[in-house]
Formats: structure tokens, C-alpha cells, sequence
């Protein structure tokens, strides 16, 4: 069994997204290659949500205010959330994801998605479980399972080389399912990458699933955010047993409220009920008053979701426009939420010197890839949640540190996998 | 080791306070002694921060609301909390403490008080490591140990049979620290039992938590709410190592601030870095706006506490006055906070029937003893930070409600104690 410390050692955050400030000066910002490139600074670890860019859904504030002068009610609610904001929120989401669900059983209010991740898998994971996560995914994934004494399975996703789909390695799952693996965890659409599970590949892992008796929990996160031309699948309406399934949605992302820090969990009952218990003593019950600006949720005001993703949309496709151009960065196009996941051209420096040199040469935070998979150390993240006009500034900063840091071959030997939107070797 | 479902089994929150709501009819609602008593519904779970009772510190909400104007800055902080709040609050922290206290590394705020609990037993304690839990203390504390895998030690406390001190069996925690447990937990003042613990008491677990090299974590919630005449001990600022000692404080309390979910840790720095990382995963930060309202801790209007002090004061000899007048009930004065733990005469019920007759029969929430330490199935726990009159009248309700339910010989036996604020035999 590791000891405290080993468990801690694991559990890094200084390269986490929003944790950059808590680097010390390090000995390699001698190395810098040429001067600093000036620019709005923009922090693509995590959206804008001022004005300026991609604010919170109108009202928001007013439900809190609202909240507030409810008093008491409205601050000590169950540990599982107020009861009428679990009923409304109920019905819309039954609404959106294609399947009936209950307010009273079926859902729990968290503090943000991060919370709701946490108690699904502290109420499924028991020390010495195997449990399958994907990669790359969502950083603290491989975190949970590790800091509950499970054993992280890896599934590889290929999704640089195909145009839809994830690109999941569905054999891959499929074996380990076979060997026991109880528990399998995902995001959808996925962080880092953008991408969206199609029909079919959802409909595997529904059949998988219940072939093999797993535990499915999905974060949904960004799954109102998809663009035009695209189809979501919420697994939760498949061919599976409700009691196999959780998922996970919150307002922190499309919404911005990411402030008020609530998210979602619903699905089987049972598991809902130890995380309950789970949240009882690990923060009581998501902020009494923040839960009621959940009231506003799939309830904006008509065309605000549809303006918010044109508006991601074009800021989407101005990026990879500028990525294009750069000989050898691949990058597929997400079909749903705000982020990039471009994969650089070899580098002349190890990536986290190169991030460090974006941070402070050129104002730009990212998040590197190796957050999100140990072998994605070729990637960036970027959540293009921003003011338009600093991100396009912005990526074409990064466009020209690229070219500073790569290494003498780097173009040539990325350039040669070919992509679509990729360019050639310089 | 034991399996998921036996760890969820004892993590049961069916009867904590504010989950009465989820309780099924029961068939013993059928054996009711007598008609209803009709009163203004109270719920001692949690104190009122309505309006009529006691609200939130003036200027939270102006706070709050500053800090969504504020926008990213202050809904993406670090995950530690705000720099600027936190080198306001350590500032304070340190007067009222009477230590010094770097707001930078030696403190991190979280998702209320709970939050800090989970994260800091959650940054020391691995499994198979036993942790010494005073009995009877705050619901949560065996519940994070045996979450986290620990093995509670339990150390008596003989509260009733005194009036100064906390009278912990510190010959037991000697014991407890010379077989090897590394990990004290209390509050301070106790949660149930409202007593303080002396200058003497804290200097003993200082120095005996120093010999045996052991890491004491003290909640203070709420040592702000002293009652004239009584001294309360910081054990950050007696005579131990800093790196041994994480205290914690949040103004859901005295400050009824609770709906925010604010709390803080505040001490050795290699646990609070822990604390960031675990945080990280579990979610994420405190609510971002939220840290905003930390601003108005410590820094109340003057006169406000003291007022504050003074109503709750009259309120508690108020309720003194009718539980003295109840025979073979036995309650302590406390003296800070806002809880009384009467232990009341021998019932001809069990303690969770007695409570639920309380609730239906005479609207009245109590939590049941047995919440606190295994063997006070005799006691209940009353949070009277509500409003005076109702209060008043609640408690006279439950004074009534003790004579209906009394066991034949009840009076009798729990008179023959004898205490100073228990009335002899009816």
C-alpha cells in the first residue's frame, strides 16, 4: 500500500490549470529564445467569463440575490440540494438527455462538476479496484481513481486521424471489461480533444457495459455547446440499465456561472444515495444560495444558446485557421465545447520549458497535454473561451513561438504524418 | 479491508441534522403519547439566519455581488483561494489566534468548515492509520476517518460532571499517543457540549502531541461566540511546533454566513499544500464569489458580536431555566457557541422514536445524540441560534414532550444524579 507521501507525490497541481502562479522562478527562463512578443495576455486554462468576452446567463445574479433574501430555506437545503430546484432541473435535463428522471432519487446537486466527479467515483471506487479512463481525458480523472487506492486501466482514443467519432479503443475496453474492470469513466464530449462519441460508439459501450455489469459515468459537460452539423448521444437514453449509468453536467462551462460552483450528477438511484453521504462529509451540500441560480438553467432567454455557440463557433474556426498555417501542428476541429487540443511539431525544449516561454514571453497560459494523457507530451490545451480578438492575438503568438522553439527536424518530421488541418513542412 | 458497501453502510446520514426531510413514515407513528402541541415549527439542527433570528453579517451580500462584478479574476482563483482574501483573512487570523500566519502558504479556504475537515484529515490520514476522536464530538469526524480508511480511537470526555474545562480523559490520549496514533482530532469549543477547553488542557495536548511527534487538528467554529467570563485557548499560539497544528475556523456560525460555504484551514504548510491538491479533485476551490464575502470576516460593523454574544447569551439562560425545571434532566451551560446537549431521564422509547415523535408530534427538529458519540443515546443536540421567542416556546414543547415519554422510572433514576442544573425527582 503506498504511504501518504506517495499518494500526495501523485497528486501534482502545479502544472494544473490556474495553478501557474504558484511556480517559482525556475533557472531556465535564461533560455528563453528571442524577446518577448507583446499582446493582451489571455489564460486559455480556463474561459473569460467578463464581459468582454463570454459572460454569465442573464439572470443568474438576480436568483442569487433572490436566494439570499429567502433565507434559511434557501441556505440549509438537503445535503443532496434544495428539493424544488432538484425537481425543475429535473425535468429539463430528462428533457434534454432523452431520458425520464426523478428530482427526488435520481439527482444530486454538487459543488461544480469537479465535486460531482469526485463523490460518483468515492461512491463506487474501493481501494484496489481497476477502473478504465480514457486517454487523453479530463486531468483529474486518473487522479481520483488514484487518490481513492484504485488502479487506473487505460483505454487509448485515436482521435487526431479520423474527421467524426472519438476514435475510442473499443477492443481495448472490451478486454478490459473482460478482466474485471467494474467501473468505466469518460467525458463526452471529450476534454482535451473536442470531439463527440457517435451513435454507434455510444451504443458499444451501452452493450459493453451490460454484457460486462460495469458502472458507466459520463461528464456531459460540455455537451450543450455542440456546433451545427453534429449529433450528441447522451448514454443515459442507450440500451442500458439506468442503475448502470451516472452523468454528469454542470453550468460552469456554456453558462459561465463556473463562480457560483455548481454541477449535476443523476442516474441510478443507489449511487446518488452514497453521494449523499459521500457530500455530507466532504462539504455539506453544494453553496445554499448558488443553487438557486440553477434555476436558470436550460431556461436562458430565447436565441442566447444559439448566439453563444455562432459566437464559439466562429472564434473556433479563426484559430484553426492560424494553426493551419503552421508546418507541422495538427489539430482536429471539436464538434462541441471550447476546446483545442493542437499537437505541436517536435520542440527543441521539453514542453512544460515551452509553456513556461508562452507564459512569460508571450503572455499566453496554456495547459500541457501531459495533464490529460503521460504520453501527450507533443500537446497543448486551450480553452478558446475568450474575447475574440485577444484570442486570435493570442494564437498567433503561440504560432510564433512555435516556430522559435522547434527543433532543427521538428517541421519536417511532423509535417509528415499529413492532416487536414495541418500544414506541410515549412 | 472492507467493501464499498460496508463502507457506505456507516457513513448512514438518515438522521443528520437536516436530512429528517428524507425519512419515510415509520409504523411507530402509530404509538404517538398524546395529541399534537401546536407552536411555531423550529428546526435546532441549524441556526436561523432568517431575519427574525440571526443574519448574515452585514455587507456579505454587497461582497458578493462585488465579486461577480469583479468577474474571471474572482470566480477562477487559485485553488488555495484568493490571493488578496487570503492575506486579509491570515492577517486577522493571526490577531485573533495570537500567531503569526502567512496568508501566502499557511492557509487555504474552502467549501465551508466541512470542507476543511475532509480536507485535512483527507491529507493525513491513509488507511490503516488509527486517529484519536473525542466522544462525544461534531457527527462528521468518525465518519472522514472511517471514509478515509482510518481506525477511530476514541478518547472519553466527562463534560457533564463539571463546570470549567472540557474534561477530556487526558490520561487516555496519552495512551492513545504512546501506542502510536499520530493524528488528533477536536473541536474546540465542543461541538455537542458547548464547553471550552481550559488554558491547562491545551497546553497538555500541546505537550503531549510534541513528545509523541502527533498532528493535531483543532476546529475552533466557533470560539469567536464567548460568553463573558470565559477564556479561550488557541493551541496554534501554545507552546507546539507550527508544522504539527491545522486549525480551522469559517464564519457559518457566529456570522451566519453558512448559505456561502466559506470556511478555512490555517497552519502547518506542508499540509495545506496537500490540502490544495486534494481540493483540486474534490472541488476544485471554495465558491469563487463566495471568497469574496470572506472580506467582511473579522470585520464587523462595531458592536456586532458583541450584540451578538448578548442575544444568544439570553437566549441560552433562557432555555437553561426550562431544562432545569424538567426533572432528571441534566444540561451544562456552554460556554461559547450556540449548542446545548441535554441528557434527558430515562425514556420508555427509543432516542430515534422520542426525536421523531418531537418533530411530528411538536414541531420541533432536534439532532439525536447518537450523532455525536456511540453511547449518548440519552442526549439531544440543540443549535439555538434562532429566533428568541420561538425558541422559548420550542423548548418548552420539548420539556412537555420529556414528561409524555418519560419511562415509568425515568424521573427518579436521572434525578438521583443530582447536577446543578437539574431538578430532583418529580
Amino acid at each position: 500500500m503506498p504511504t501518504i507521501d506517495e499518494r500526495f507525490a501523485r497528486l501534482g497541481t502545479d502544472h494544473a490549470p490556474g495553478q501557474e502562479v504558484r511556480q517559482a522562478l525556475a533557472d531556465e527562463d535564461a533560455d528563453f529564445r528571442g524577446e518577448p512578443i507583446s499582446g493582451t495576455p489571455v489564460d486559455f486554462s480556463h474561459g473569460d467569463v467578463n464581459p468582454t468576452a463570454f459572460a454569465p446567463t442573464p439572470g443568474a445574479l438576480e436568483e442569487f440575490v433572490a436566494g439570499v433574501h429567502r433565507g434559511a430555506s434557501q441556505a440549509y437545503t438537503e445535503y443532496r440540494g434544495d428539493a424544488g430546484v432538484r425537481d425543475l432541473v429535473a425535468e429539463r435535463l430528462a428533457g434534454f438527455t432523452g431520458a425520464p428522471l426523478s428530482g427526488a432519487d435520481e439527482l444530486i446537486i454538487t459543488p461544480g462538476t469537479q465535486g460531482a466527479l469526485f463523490l460518483a467515483l468515492g461512491a463506487i471506487v474501493n481501494a484496489g479496484d481497476r477502473v478504465a479512463i480514457v486517454r487523453p481525458d479530463y486531468f483529474a480523472n486518473r487522479k481520483l481513481v488514484e487518490f481513492l487506492g484504485g488502479v487506473v486501466v487505460p483505454i487509448e482514443m485515436d482521435y487526431l486521424s479520423r474527421d467524426t467519432g472519438a476514435g475510442l479503443d473499443l477492443g481495448r475496453l472490451e478486454d478490459a471489461f473482460k478482466s474485471g474492470v467494474k467501473t468505466f469513466l469518460f467525458s463526452n464530449p471529450n476534454n482535451p480533444a473536442g470531439v463527440v462519441y457517435t451513435p454507434e460508439e455510444v451504443a458499444r459501450i451501452a452493450s459493453l457495459a451490460t454484457t460486462h455489469g460495469v458502472t458507466v459515468i459520463v461528464d456531459e459537460l460540455y455537451s450543450r455547446l455542440l456546433y451545427p452539423g453534429n449529433t450528441f448521444t447522451h448514454l443515459r437514453a442507450a440500451d442500458i440499465d439506468a442503475d448502470q449509468v451516472v452523468t454528469i453536467m454542470g453550468p460552469s462551462k456554456t453558462e459561465s456561472l463556473s463562480g457560483y460552483r455548481l454541477g449535476a450528477a443523476f442516474g441510478a438511484a443507489h449511487i446518488i444515495d452514497r453521494m449523499e453521504k459521500l457530500q455530507a462529509i466532504v462539504s455539506l451540500r453544494a453553496p445554499g444560495y448558488s443553487q438557486a441560480v440553477l434555476r436558470t438553467w436550460f431556461a436562458e432567454p430565447d436565441g442566447w444558446l444559439d448566439e453563444r455557440i455562432a459566437a464559439h463557433q466562429a472564434l473556433r474556426d479563426d484559430l484553426l485557421a492560424i494553426f493551419a498555417a503552421v508546418p507541422g501542428v495538427r489539430v482536429r476541429s471539436p464538434q462541441a465545447g471550447s476546446y483545442l487540443f493542437p499537437r505541436l511539431p517536435r520542440l527543441g525544449v521539453p514542453l512544460h520549458h515551452f509553456v513556461r516561454a508562452l507564459r512569460v514571453q508571450a503572455a499566453v497560459t496554456v495547459t500541457p497535454g501531459i495533464e490529460f494523457s503521460p504520453d501527450r507530451t507533443d500537446s497543448i490545451r486551450l480553452n478558446f473561451s475568450q474575447n475574440h480578438e485577444a484570442a486570435v492575438s493570442a494564437v498567433r503568438r503561440i504560432a510564433e513561438m512555435v516556430d522559435r522553439y522547434r527543433a532543427d527536424d521538428g517541421a519536417v518530421l511532423a509535417g509528415s504524418h499529413g492532416s487536414a488541418t495541418a500544414a506541410g513542412p515549412a
